[in-house]
């Protein structure tokens, strides 16, 4: 909710289509109080972006790595205190007209700003940016103040499950994620977290660009229009030049500019269309906008980045036939992703943060993360609903790679009330978002937030939250499918362990059986590597993993449920007790990697009536023990991305076995599949199925498989073994393609028998590269 | 779409709260051309409101009534023709400041407006109001004419599915159902369908009063807001009078008037709440608001009810808990009404026209239709998408009678298309029609339309007309309930037959076995009764019925199913050929009337999962056959509609019998149930089940209930008899409560065997009153 203290501007600047940054940096310091109107007893140097628990570590130095240990508990008393950012400057010297504006992309969560003691404005939410122009106020020199509320948080807390602290966020439009979730520590972040300085404003200036367009039906066609906003058009003028992928200029307008806002219109023939990863290229056009004086002479100069494309989220095919008993009830949500009049298999993950403070988080961070899910042939992230939405450079990136964007309101796991209050602020918020997202290219899905239609949220579809969402994203960004939440009927989240004892089923069995139209959320748990470990568990806790150590703190042990994410029981229900933490880290990165191959292939075998495959989760805001993710904070690559990043590759032979562990004896089967989510038509090819056990390798089938069309998969014969007796406990299934050995495959399967001998796949199974 | 020739006062006029009728009447005559621009050949006498098929049919000596056998084909050729309304007037003594105006609450469906030649008006939409300044073009004779297009269609047809006529409708806001369904023929209404007049109105006027209001948590207290908008308000004065369901004043203010909208608000303590049937009274307060002049004379006056009520869409109780298996998708889809802070049992039917020319239809026609479904202790009407939304004497009825209405938008069973050109007509009708039904205590849910998430309409919840439709009753609308289409998921809708060949299951198996949260569509077809059968089949075609004959034309047989709707070959699996008409209705009445009270008492033994009953359809718009209906048309009520009555007396016992048919030796059980969906607790009772054949009766059990709490069921024993020989194949379970023979059931079953004697049920079976 933003209290307009000065009312200026702020609705223009809501989307800064790459405004060029001429910001006077401020120094900040920072101090804390008990009550609004105190003074701190003392200031520190402050870093912005930053967080307040950061700057109070160094000011006041707490043990470091905040990470390591439970060091993080340290900051657990600034939650209910005031914080205070403190800056000064001499009023800046300013040519006739000119302004002197306060800019922030954002600031965490709910606070006042004043200038020379005099507040200028009041707000909640840390999505909306902050635009006060100062220029009415200044004196020669001027001290800036902005005091943070304590964090918002609901009074109540179930003391013996400590998972429902998120409940404390449910009458807010912050981030629940940093209430304590099974694999994010309590750490309520606040502060500066985006960019923030003043801004000198000419009296003749663009406050806001952008550019929009509509496609024919066969996309060969772009009519365009640029829209621009500024002060003191009138009397100037403005060039357009649009340019190709290339550099090439395409498009080029000029004219006189009147006052309000300027729709300028265009046509462009056979724009070169925007693909997402694996189906084409992704790209981008250059928009360059020119406010020239009458004279022509640049007077200033917006550019931003176009990417043309289509998205549309369609029936799955087949789902309208699927069969019902009387009486009818809906047929599923529709959960196939279109993009430029193509299905496409959605492959990725869902994105958490990179950092639990959010506001260290770089450009360079998010690209070393995006560059690794492109590589892993991802097409789509779904940025999940207990976080924050990105900063801008992460959708940049996303676009310059082709990655599609599912992007969530901040809404996660609660039961958001229908107060006018809470939904005030989340329109703003919303609004805000909305606005700046919806330019990019990448934008694929609005979504409500997470798992909201589940009983542990409560929400449904009158929650008035989700239907003033959905309105608003309607209103601003029609073009773009929205979704409440996920999962919407059909589609399908969990499971998120190797083995379930209370079914009694393994990843193999429930997977298999299931019948989703996409699955959005899905993981098997794995250790992280053992430097990452020992990154942040003290030496002597190392091994055995203990409860109440920095196993637990770090979510091995206890999260949720006794058993997660370590789940040693499902560890030594195939392998026995751990004897070393080598053997527990090598055996616990095998099950998370041959468990969500499988649950990738899985998916991909059971197109077209799935569309889509994203695991629970991506990467990690702080080092875990043990965790759903491919990718260890702050950057450090799991064995099991490298498996998933096979069982992505755009064509692949894939089997489907029945289960994990085998003993001698027994009937081996396997259905034998080559997928091709690509648009290439795949040749005839011979396919050979081997069983490779201790020394030997025998082969179980030769299917000479007549190859398939493009974006179809083809199932052949079911290969079958007695399996014999074997000396190790690990065998591999190989499946190789005759001349195309980049879609060969290989699954690590379990033997079980008297005196075997325990192996690890060799070195190359945990740093896997096709 | 509203092409804006005239720019005034639209927009105002959508919801006039009970304007007073003031209009100077109109003598219209019609003729119809071949071209837009055309002269007709003739003029004939026109009745407005009404149709253009009727006023051709009397002008031309049409074969009547146009109901009987086959005349409604003689109307198919009227579709591609342009019809012209005409009349003449003189121009009226305006007093200095007046003006003179054309209004009209619906032309049905494209049309364009001449006065004098010129034309003044052009629009799309049968249900946005019509009002246009004509003062500034008036001679002192005038010409007024209204040039109807032909009616819109698509091109294809499916000549082997006649059904799918429908997909004519399928870019239009015209409902779609008179373009042909299972139970209406083809007969595409167009003409001046609601009151039409020309209106002087004053310098100083109202133009529109609404009412709204806030009520606290536990409803003891209404924030009351009076909002006038009008033209010459400044200078003037205002009193505005609430007064209670007895007559009495409880608010009273007064004061002057500004400019615009006028914004009065007031405080009600305790106010008498508006209840549903069964659940207390339909308590409405009356608003008068006067418009005065400085010296406090009236010069204007509008008087509007106000029923203040609360009114949710909530989860059914124990939904949240339903078990799914991994990975797990959402929740049901809330079904369960709250009003007042009370959960209901919804009870009710499918409202369809009452009319084929729904222009028709008068306020009285509504009535004795309302007070049929009031006496049936009915609280909740659907109107199904399929039709119009109906005129506002319909809502005024249900106001009064304590009447929930469910409002669908004019979609039905097509892929209604997101094409600009479309969506701008949906739009301006669905805003229009929003802004004028919002203000009924019976407005209860609002629905984008009729089985639109289902395979043979194939829209989803991306479909843009859908969002459009959610996001203005949000904006407009934003505490009534909305959701997309029925069924959404855990509603059901189906099955409409007593026995289905291809299941080899009855209905009282079928529905015994079902799991939804809400039956919003369900049927069993029965004749309609000798007298109306007589009443438009030829003598000679009465029996036995036949292809191609008034039986077909009529719905009952060949309707998109060869059986539908007699259901001849379930006839002859109970009963044989039929060997006379009387026995064909008594049968076939007597199935719909078992077969409908099973569904909805097993409807009621299914709660609290279930929350909600409403059978296919109510009434019917021309007299049919074999229908699913209640009522005939006009208004002759077919035997099923009492039993349904019966079993939905608030309290009942019931009883779930697992079949239709049996035989000596069988085991015959029943689960016994005393059913309460009222808030009285229910005392102890003696229940007592007895068999009666031929003319014995035996004793199967007898229950020493509890009695239950309000709102609640309460389950008995279930009773057992082994099938004695019977000579005639009915026989009945008659259920009955000591003391309270108001909440005694009885329950016909068949009974087959060697030499059984055929009887029917006494006459009162069909003439039932409880």
């Amino acid at each position: 909710m933003i209290k307009r203290f000065t009312l200026y501007a702020i609705l223009n600047l809501m989307c800064l289509c790459s405004a060029v940054s001429q910001g006077i940096e401020l120094k900040w310091q920072i101090g804390y109080h008990k009550t609004e109107t105190a003074q701190p007893a003392k200031w520190m140097p402050a870093v912005a972006p930053g967080a307040v628990q950061l700057d109070v570590m160094k000011g006041e130095n707490y043990k470091q790595p905040w990470w390591f240990a439970d060091n993080v508990r340290q900051f657990d008393w600034m939650e209910d205190v005031y914080f205070t950012y403190k800056t000064s400057f001499r009023k800046p010297q300013l040519q006739a007209g000119e302004r002197l504006f306060f800019f922030s992309r954002g600031i965490d969560y709910q606070f006042k700003i004043y200038l020379n003691g005099k507040q200028v404005w009041e707000q909640e939410g840390m999505f909306t940016y902050v635009d006060i122009d100062l220029t009415g106020d200044l004196q020669d020199n001027n001290e800036l103040k902005i005091v943070l509320m304590p964090v918002p948080k609901l009074g109540f807390q179930y003391e013996d499950n400590p998972g429902l602290y998120r409940s404390n966020a449910r009458e807010s439009a912050k981030p629940a994620v940093s209430y304590e979730w099974d694999w994010h520590p309590r750490a309520v972040t606040r502060g500066i977290w985006d960019e923030t300085s003043l801004v000198v404003r000419k009296p003749v200036r663009i406050s806001d660009v952008s550019v929009t367009y509509t496609l024919n039906e066969d996309l060969t066609r772009a009519n365009i229009r640029l829209d621009a906003e500024g002060i003191g058009f009138p009397g100037n003028t403005f060039k357009w030049i649009l340019k190709d992928p290339q550099g090439k200029t395409v498009l080029e307008k000029s004219g006189a500019l009147a006052s309000g806002t300027q729709g300028i219109e265009s046509v462009l023939n056979a724009p070169a269309l925007w693909q997402p990863n694996g189906y084409g290229e992704p790209n981008l056009y250059t928009s360059e906008f020119y406010l020239t004086d009458a004279d022509h002479r640049i007077l200033e100069q917006r550019t931003c980045k176009v990417g043309f494309r289509r998205i549309r989220l369609i029936m799955n095919e087949s789902a309208w036939q699927a069969r019902q008993p009387m009486p009818l009830t809906r047929a599923t949500a529709p959960a196939s992703l279109e993009v430029n009049n193509r299905r496409i298999f959605a492959k990725g993950s869902n994105w958490v943060h990179p950092e639990v403070f959010v506001g260290v988080v770089t450009p360079e961070r998010y690209r070393e993360q995006i560059v690794l899910a492109r590589n892993a042939h991802f097409n789509l992230l779904r940025i999940w609903g207990g976080g924050i939405v990105n900063k801008e450079s992460f959708f940049d990136i996303c676009d310059e790679l082709g990655i599609l964007v599912w992007q969530e309101f901040p809404l996660a796991c609660n039961e958001y009330p229908d107060k006018p209050k809470y939904l005030e602020v989340l329109e703003q918020e919303a609004r805000s978002i909305v606005k700046r997202v919806k330019k990019h290219a990448c934008l694929a899905i609005w979504s409500g937030g997470n798992e909201l239609f589940n009983s542990w949220s409560g929400m449904t579809d009158q929650s008035h939250a989700l239907r003033m969402l959905n309105s608003i994203c309607w209103q601003l960004d029609p073009q773009t499918p929205f979704i409440y939440t996920s999962p919407v009927y059909g589609i399908g989240h969990g499971h998120y362990i190797f083995y379930d004892k209370t079914i009694d089923r393994e990843v193999f069995q429930w997977m298999a059986s299931a019948k989703r139209t996409a699955y959005t959320e899905f993981g098997v748990p794995g250790t992280a590597n053992i430097d990452v470990l020992k990154s942040f568990i003290p030496a002597n806790d190392l091994f055995p993993p203990k409860r109440n150590t920095a196993w637990e703190i770090h979510h091995g042990m206890g999260m949720w449920r006794e058993d997660s994410w370590l789940e040693l029981p499902t560890f030594e229900k195939y392998f026995g007790k751990p004897q070393s933490l080598e053997e527990l880290v090598q055996y616990s990165q095998l099950l998370q990697s041959e468990g969500l191959k499988f649950i990738y292939e899985e998916a991909r075998r059971q197109k077209p009536y799935c569309s889509m495959a994203l695991n629970w989760c991506y990467q990690e805001p702080w080092p875990s023990a043990a965790n759903n993710n491919l990718i260890s904070w702050p950057n450090v690559v799991k064995p099991a991305y490298y498996h998933v990043a096979a069982a992505c590759r755009p064509v692949l032979a894939s089997i489907r076995v029945p289960k994990f562990e085998w003993r001698e004896g027994e009937d081996f089967t396997c259905d034998l599949f080559l997928l091709n989510d690509s648009y290439d038509k795949i040749g005839k090819a011979k396919i050979t199925v081997t069983l490779q056990y201790d020394e030997t390798e025998t082969e179980l089938m030769t299917w000479e498989c007549p190859g398939t069309e493009a974006f179809r998969n083809i199932q052949g014969p079911t290969a079958h073994i007695r399996i014999p007796r074997m000396k190790s406990n690990l065998f591999t299934i190989a499946v190789k393609v005759e001349g195309r050995s980049e879609y060969n495959s290989a699954y690590v399967l379990l033997y079980a028998g008297k005196d075997v001998q325990k192996r690890f796949p060799p070195k190359e199974y945990y740093d896997f590269r096709l």
